[in-house]
C-alpha cells in the first residue's frame, strides 16, 4: 500500500508533457499540467489637471514606494475596464481610460505591462487597501528616487513626453535592468 | 481509511480561496489554486513587398481557414520577439517586427491580442506543422469569406490602413462578436 500521508505539492515538477514542445510545471499527484503564461499588468497614468495621481504602496514587493495604479488584468474585462479597475481599488479615483502609452514586455518577470494614460473624471480619490497613501502631485514634485519599479518611470516619462498628441504609438522598454535568465 | 482508488482530477472546483476576492479554480486533492489570467496572443502582419503572408490552418479551431500567424506568448520572451517566433513556427519565414498594430482585448474569450507589422527579411517562407499550406496573396486576392478569425481580418485592415505610417496609435477592437458571458 502507499505512503499516502505526504501532504500533496501541486504543479511543481518540470517535465516536457507527452506532444509538447517545453518543460512546463505538473503535479505528480493529481497530473494536472500548469501552462505558464506571461501574465498582463494593467495600469494607468492618471492626471488631474496637471497633476499627477500616485500611490505610496502598503503591500510588498517595494512596500513604501511610489506607483503608479496596476496590477494583473483579470478574466472578463478589457485591458482599459481593467486599468480603470486598478485605479479605482488602489487609489479610489474614478477615470477616463484614452492612449495606450506604453507595451513593456518585462520577460525577466515574464509580465507585459499595457499602461494608458487616463484622466479623473472627479478630484476624489483615496488610499484603497493596497495603498498607504494617495497624492495629486506636479510634474515637479514627483518623488523620482522613490518610485517602486522602473516601469514607473518609463510610464511617467511616456506620458510627459506625450502631452498634448492623440496618435503615437507606444512605447515599450527602453532598458530591462535586472535581466535574470 | 480513505478510498484512493479515484483519479485526481486537477484545479476543477471554483471557490473563492482565503484573502481573495474572487472565485478560483482550486484542486481538492493537492490544494493548488489556479489563478487563471488573460492570456497574450502575440502575432503579426507579415508582407513582402505588397504581398501578405497567409497560412491556412492545419488545427482546430477554424481548421482550412486562412489566418496570419499568431500564438500564445511563451514565458521569457518580449512580444516583439514572440511574433516573430510564431512567424517562423507557422510559415517558416523570417521577419524584423515592427509597429504594433493592434491590441485587442477579447475577453469573451480571456485573450488579448498584440498584432504588429512584420516584414520578411528574404522571400522564403513554408508550412510549419500547424499549416496546411502558406501564400504570399495580393491585398486584392486576400480570402476574405475563409479567413478563421475576426482579429484576421482586424488586423489585416489596420496593416492596410497604416501602410507608410510610423507612428501611430494601435487600434483596438472595432467589434466583440459573439460575446458570452
Ligand atoms: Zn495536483
Ligand atoms: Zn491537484
Amino acid at each position: 500500500m502507499d505512503d499516502v500521508t505526504e501532504a500533496p505539492r501541486g504543479p511543481v515538477v518540470e517535465r516536457v508533457p507527452e506532444g509538447d514542445e517545453r518543460p512546463r510545471m505538473v503535479c505528480d499527484d493529481c497530473g494536472f499540467i500548469n501552462y505558464e503564461n506571461p501574465k498582463i499588468i494593467v495600469g494607468a497614468v492618471v492626471t488631474w489637471g496637471d497633476k499627477y495621481l500616485l500611490a505610496r504602496r502598503a503591500i510588498e514587493p517595494r512596500k513604501g514606494f511610489w506607483t503608479i495604479p496596476a496590477g494583473f488584468m483579470e478574466l472578463n474585462e478589457s485591458a482599459e475596464a481593467g486599468a480603470a479597475r486598478e485605479v479605482m481599488e488602489e487609489a479610489q479615483a474614478e477615470v477616463e481610460v484614452g492612449a495606450l502609452l506604453g507595451v513593456y514586455s518585462l520577460h525577466h518577470i515574464n509580465q507585459v505591462h499595457l499602461i494608458y494614460r487616463a484622466e479623473m473624471t472627479t478630484p476624489d480619490h483615496g488610499a484603497g487597501y493596497e495603498s498607504q497613501e494617495v497624492a495629486l502631485v506636479d510634474w515637479a514634485d514627483i518623488p523620482w528616487s522613490e518610485l517602486a519599479f522602473p516601469s514607473v518611470r518609463w510610464a511617467l516619462e511616456a506620458h510627459h513626453r506625450h502631452r498634448g498628441e492623440t496618435n503615437f504609438a507606444p512605447e515599450t522598454c527602453p532598458e530591462i535592468p535586472h535581466r535574470i535568465e
